[in-house]
């Protein structure tokens, strides 16, 4: 199953791409349309950039243009990234080019780089145990075992090498820090993504591919000393603008609140950002659209796509903060790709038992599994959930193969694979005409 | 039976690697010690580099702690390429950072790189069907639809995007010449290799990745001009030293012509060139020594890591030029990677039908079918056998997944299946220990 997953989206794209390359899938729909989309037309739209206000002006162009009402962007600043030149090599015991990238909110290294020893660190957990001040002037480089998993849950304690690691190199003096990227594949593709220093003075921090970080360990353990050059000019830049995108398809009941459903529209800058969110944002667009097909639903479903998701949560703080006085009936949000749908979790098992059983019953056709565990939302709606105690659904999408691509240079259109992709609108569209349709208010018993 | 294949070598060797970086499989073998070292102690080894001399020696070294005696360099100079910067992103319609590496043979861009009209052809045909004069001042961008097979006969063809696209851009005025890479992968991965200009006029020639052509080939489609900026400053070199490894298990009967196994030492240098050609220079060492596992064979086995295969086939011409005044008995080369052996050919079937099928019975356990096909031979082998016309065995290995990676930045250690690794080995000792018992004159009746 892994194995064939993995290879579905390439194999039937390279088979229709490369014959006619301007042809969509078949099933030329909706959520293809947005994703092909946004990669081609508008490409890399890294949080904060002039291609990210692109991307605003195209979704308001696209949403209008597919019956959306209320259309409109909620602008916001932020606090991001801008990548510069970006390079590593080993230089001893011998040269070897690194393929790196740097890590959001990290700091240049110094003009003309620096080349000092590398130390090697087998997990975070070596790299905490080593002595205070035992990395001045050296370069820490980690590594870790992260693994690929349906549910991708290598990512929480495999990613603190790329949310930590660089932080606690830098408190133990360290000049810059080089992690193997939180990643699974085994390809040259470095993982790039948001660090975090709090407190502690930023350093110079950028990942490598896994590949060359199989490497550096098969060279550290023969025991001679390794050396690293390292230039990172990218920066921390603050006031930049951004912005949401919010549209509504009314309901026929204007006084009952609304459905709130979200993906990202910002992506990072290394692919095209196709499984990381513009996938995302044609799954619960087509979703929204099919579910009321022939005729409104009693609820609005208001329509989010949210900006500057990659480097802090931006566009969904933003609109907690705008709209957290607003009553909201529901929130979903799709951000992990788009592979099939294979799993539901829900706020209502005790709640509202009917409603939940509809929903699990309306799925069962689908192969999807009713998981009996706390509902997760997403980032884009952590704030207004939060804000309101909303009630929420998660379609829990395979992520076998998510950290393949996650934040790589890969994550461009040809890893979607249609056919998955139209199963996630099937299950959205399915949920989404129940919640619609539901009188009772959602959000009491939650 | 591809699928598995394709994920075979990462699966195994992640769980592997990850966990105890200096282990070496369970089968740690001559040919995995051989793949393993050359990639990890010597690294990229282009031709006529450093590196490359740094892997001669490091050849020499192995070649006589494995037992092999008459273990020397035979030296040649080469007019090689020497990779410089290499960028390219797509200015118009929009900024896009395109992953590009300069063809070996092509020459620089102006000092700063050029900026120019990119002219999409949908194939090498549509190329050179247009006008003469017509590309004056433009820059040509060339797809191609090679698919993956386990013979890997898309290279022919679709090769040659790579080996005269450049030229005959450069006929029609072109500047410069961007190729879809010549693979099968959908990475993000370029794959480097040798244009040829003949009398032309060089241009700057580059390959991006397949998934970069993809989205050229999409913002081609849609009809809008597409400008592309380029730096290339990689340049043609002479005078670059090189050398040929070889090294001999010497037969009881020194008055016999002795059996030529090859492989080739050098690489490119966008990875670390484990499947190209490591991996074959730990097959036929490995399968010669074990083919005289008990005792001396009656042949000499004499092993060539060729120089500076990549080239121009540099030292395969060095060697054919150097030992053609030499009887050879027969002539075998390994450098098509590291998966299994599917298929024999040999120019034994009319000429000593008895060896033949030795030959075929020994290797039907391993399910080795014979293929009633000319021989190919190899690369390095080339000039040897053309000069003396020498008979030829050829282990066809399975070049499914061979394009994905051929050139590539991929093309690294962990992209080795140590299990059909194991098994070229085992099919080569079990030709060798027949042909090089063999009495007759082999290459009387060829």
């Amino acid at each position: 199953m892994i194995t064939s997953l993995r290879l579905a989206a390439p194999a039937c794209l390279l088979a229709l791409s490369t014959a006619v390359p301007a042809a969509p899938p078949e099933t030329a729909s909706v959520a293809w349309s947005i994703t092909e989309g946004l990669t081609t037309e508008v490409g890399q739209r890294i949080a904060g950039s002039e291609r990210e206000a692109v991307a605003r002006d195209w979704a308001v162009t696209r949403l209008k243009a597919l019956g959306f009402q209320n259309v409109r962007i909620e602008p916001f600043t932020l606090r991001g990234f801008v990548r510069g030149e970006e390079t590593a090599r080993l230089t001893m015991p011998y040269p070897h080019a690194l393929a790196i990238t740097q890590l959001g909110h990290s700091v240049a290294t110094p003009a003309g780089g620096i080349e000092a020893e590398l130390v090697y660190f087998q997990t975070l957990d070596a790299l905490k145990a080593a002595p205070a001040g035992s990395l001045k002037g050296k370069i820490a480089f980690i590594n870790h075992a992260m693994k690929a998993s349906q549910d991708g849950s290598g990512y929480g304690p495999f990613g603190d090498v790329r949310r930590a690691g660089p932080r606690i190199a830098a408190q133990k003096g360290a000049l810059a820090a080089v992690i193997r990227s939180a990643g699974t594949d085994m390809h040259r593709n470095p993982h790039t993504g948001g660090t975090s220093f709090a407190d502690t003075a930023p350093i110079p921090a950028g990942a490598v591919s896994l590949l060359d970080a199989e490497l550096i360990a098969r060279v550290a353990s023969r025991g001679k000393p390794m050396r690293i050059a390292l230039k990172l000019t990218g920066h921390p830049q603050d006031n930049l603008p951004s912005g949401n995108v919010l549209a509504e398809l009314p309901g026929r009941d204007p006084s009952l609140a609304p459905i709130l459903i979200a993906c990202h529209l910002d992506s990072w800058d290394l692919g095209t950002g196709a499984i990381d969110d513009a996938a995302g944002c044609g799954i619960i667009t087509a979703g929204a659209l099919r579910a009321q097909q022939g005729g409104k639903r009693l609820r609005t479903i208001r329509v989010l796509w949210a900006g500057s998701e990659e480097i802090g949560v931006f566009g969904g703080a933003a609109y907690g903060e705008a709209h957290k006085g607003e009553p909201h009936a529901l929130a979903m949000e799709s951000d992990f790709g788009a592979d099939r749908v294979w799993a539901l979790r829900t706020s209502f098992a005790k709640s509202n038992p009917a409603l939940h059983d509809r929903l699990v019953a309306a799925l069962a056709p689908l192969g999807i599994v009713f998981k009996d565990e706390p509902v997760e939302g997403g980032a884009d709606i952590g704030a207004i959930v939060a804000a309101r105690k909303l009630p929420v659904i998660d379609l829990v999408q395979d992520g076998t193969r998510y950290f393949d691509l996650h934040h790589t240079p890969d994550d461009m259109l040809d890893m979607i694979d249609p056919v998955q992709l139209e199963q996630n609108v099937d299950a959205w569209s399915r949920v989404l005409a129940i919640v619609a349709e539901e009188k009772a208010d959602l959000a009491s018993g939650s």
